[in-house]
């Protein structure tokens, strides 16, 4: 259980940024060297490993060396677990907008509430 | 797109540590007091509610004064929306899995490369 906890700590903070969420998306798209995934980034290429140390710590990314490059493979484990967590949810939330979408569809309409044409009445 | 962005880094933030996991689990069985939140958890009140505010930040969970008690009560939008952003490399997983499937099942099992009953040759 602690491990299964470390795991999600990890693979929540690891795409609890729009950078490393954007590496993660690159790589599902297939492997890619650090300098391609840096490319997109207005990023110092220093600050791009850094990103990348973190996905690799959440087991999100690994790093195969290639000759004298580095290219970088997405994990699908990690991913998976933190989806399936998020899952086990839905019929919460299923229940919430189906409340709201009964609660909308009883609630009066503006044109219910105020008839088309009609005209400010004038005081007597 | 950054407040879109700014949502999912709040929601993934929140939900990596286990106590605010935790609280999430509480409040999609219903809503709660602050003190009935913190029964389970070895933590001061002031602690829990720092959780608290890290979740109401990210919009996971609303407060409402009731009497003297304040009832907390979870949002379903944001963890649809990041349960959502994981689920678009569902195909990517699925690939990956079935690959691994595929690879195990043509690999030569343990059986096959060490047969029963082989009994260790004598040198000549």
């Amino acid at each position: 259980m602690v491990n299964y906890n470390q795991g999600l700590d990890a693979t929540f903070q690891a795409l609890a940024d729009p950078t490393r969420r954007a590496i993660v998306s690159a790589l599902a798209r297939g492997q890619a060297s650090v300098t391609e995934l840096a490319r997109p980034h207005r990023m110092s290429l220093p600050a791009v490993m850094k990103h990348l140390k973190v996905l690799e710590r959440a087991g999100l990314v690994t790093q195969r060396k290639s000759g004298r490059t580095r290219r970088c493979r997405l994990s699908a484990r990690p991913l998976k677990k933190a989806e399936a967590w998020i899952f086990q949810y839905r019929a919460f939330w299923e229940t919430q907008f189906d409340a709201l979408d009964r609660y909308l569809a009883q609630a009066p309409t503006e044109d219910a509430k105020w008839p088309k044409n009609s005209s400010p009445q004038k005081p007597r």
